[in-house]
């Protein structure tokens, strides 16, 4: 069986949005990329810290869906990562009303003996250097590397990021980011210009627009499944890149032809992640659910035209 | 064969990009429909009005093309609208400079006789009661009446709007309108909502981000091509109209399945639309280079998930 490694924030969040307000509650794009990736198979481990706050339940639920959490270092008499955000209107935007870094500014990922020959890494949103950190550690070199970034790190760590860009095989921006990093509007020469340095494949993500795939000419999209009531944003991204790596852990296939399937499996995934607060719809998803709604992903974009005489 | 009936503006335009500007030059809902129409087999009419100041060279123009052009008034000293526009950097939103209705503003359509029994009806976007007359005249129910309206019609003659919505079969609409004329931010509630006004397909066209059609609980998604630059995205959404209408007129079939392959003929005629000034590109448009680019279409779309034990 494949291994995947993931590297991401196991964290609390509060969320506002137009429907409802939480507490604090389970968050983080570790936690957001273990669950969704965890519908595929393949031997998983998440690398990330927490403080003594958390919850054992939260690492339960993690270790219930064959997440390995023994590399989540607990920090005594730490604090947890805890980030707060209040969603607009159109959800298409939000302000972030508490960030509180608290063990994740020490953050030294210690990569499991065992995980150290993983086939699939997914580097999930931090810091480049600890993400960088997490590339020395391994032993053998992946089949293949994903990294997820953000605006943050194009601002205060640009030189830091471009060092982790050139070793990955994939990134995930969304469309703002890929123009901020490239200087250019055009999305099809903002992927050429990321592919220069250094990811063959660039996958820019336009949320509720859908996502595109980009690999030397080659251009692939998947949309965002149209619903009726988005109900909280957070985690969208992640869940999608989960649905990603866990479906090419577990297909072993690395070509673009497959990796089209993949970013299907992350939009799909992604579909359920915004149906309610957190981390909640994903905790009850069913295997069933998502093959199901994988037909509706076919029926929205698969059609049928003759060739002319 | 099929006839195809489209009623619409023919006009001058003038036209601001971040690439250049042009003088006044050929433009109109109708003339851009009728263009991108041009590419399939059928019998086709525009009904419009233009002033004595129109070339007879731009009437040649659509002659050349097979439309016919006989119920184009031509009103004596009368001068043709004029619409002019600057398109702001992201070429998403733009201003208008001017609009001179002139003759436009006493339209009053005549539909020809040998298009009375018209099988397709495309309603371009005009008056609300200038649709309405044009629906008037059939003398036998068409096989599809497809409307497209705006915003403009919602703020200043929603009642008359509502009377020819209620009467056509098919309405295309952007995102923006969606939600205006529902009051739903949901493009999947807003749709729901726009069935029950009458039409039993509902286009939302989102531009740079695609097109969705709706027919009861179905919806299908056309992306827009993602192009290295778009020049001038004028008339876009009337030649995603005509290669829409062009098509059902030819294949005589409107059933949601070959819809779906309507609006994937409207996004690939509206790619080559938006690539050069005004209807410059439509005008040197080869059969070949749309039915190539309809293999584009299918590889940014089709994906082949094999189903899993």
């Amino acid at each position: 069986m494949n291994k995947l490694l993931i590297v991401g924030s196991v964290a609390f969040d509060a969320i506002e949005t137009p429907f409802g307000k939480t507490d604090k509650i389970l968050g983080g794009a570790g936690t957001y990329i273990g669950l969704s990736a965890s519908f595929f198979k393949h031997q998983t481990a998440i690398v990330s810290v927490v403080g003594e706050d958390f919850p054992q339940e939260y690492l339960d639920l993690l270790t219930a869906r064959n997440i390995d959490v023994s590399a989540i270092e607990i920090v005594k008499g730490g604090k947890t990562f805890f980030w707060s955000g209040r969603y607009h209107n159109d959800l298409n935007s939000r302000d972030t009303l508490v960030t509180e870094l608290n063990t994740l500014a020490d953050f030294e990922p210690k990569v499991p003996e065992n995980f150290k020959d993983a086939d699939v890494v997914m580097l999930g949103n931090l810091h480049p250097l600890t993400q960088i950190s997490v590339l020395d550690q391994l032993t053998k070199a992946p089949k293949l590397v994903v990294l997820d970034t953000m605006n943050f790190w194009m601002d205060c760590a640009l030189s830091e990021l471009k060092q982790v860009i050139a070793r990955v095989d994939v990134i995930t921006v969304n469309d703002e980011e890929a123009r901020q990093l490239t200087g250019e509007y055009s999305l099809v020469k903002a992927a050429a210009k990321i592919q220069e340095m250094g990811p063959k494949f660039v996958v820019i993500k336009k949320g509720e627009h859908g996502a595109l795939l980009f690999h030397e000419k080659q251009i692939f999209f998947a949309p965002a499944l149209p619903l009726e009531e988005v109900f909280d944003p957070t985690g969208a991204g992640d869940t999608f890149a989960g649905g990603f790596t866990g479906y090419i852990a577990q297909s072993e296939n690395i070509s673009f032809e497959n990796m089209k399937n993949a970013i299907i499996y992350g939009s799909n995934m992604a579909s359920f992640c915004v149906e309610e607060f957190g981390t909640k719809r994903m905790e009850r998803l069913q295997k069933e659910e998502v093959l199901e709604r994988l037909q509706q992903f076919r029926a929205l974009t698969q059609f049928d035209i003759a060739l002319e005489k």
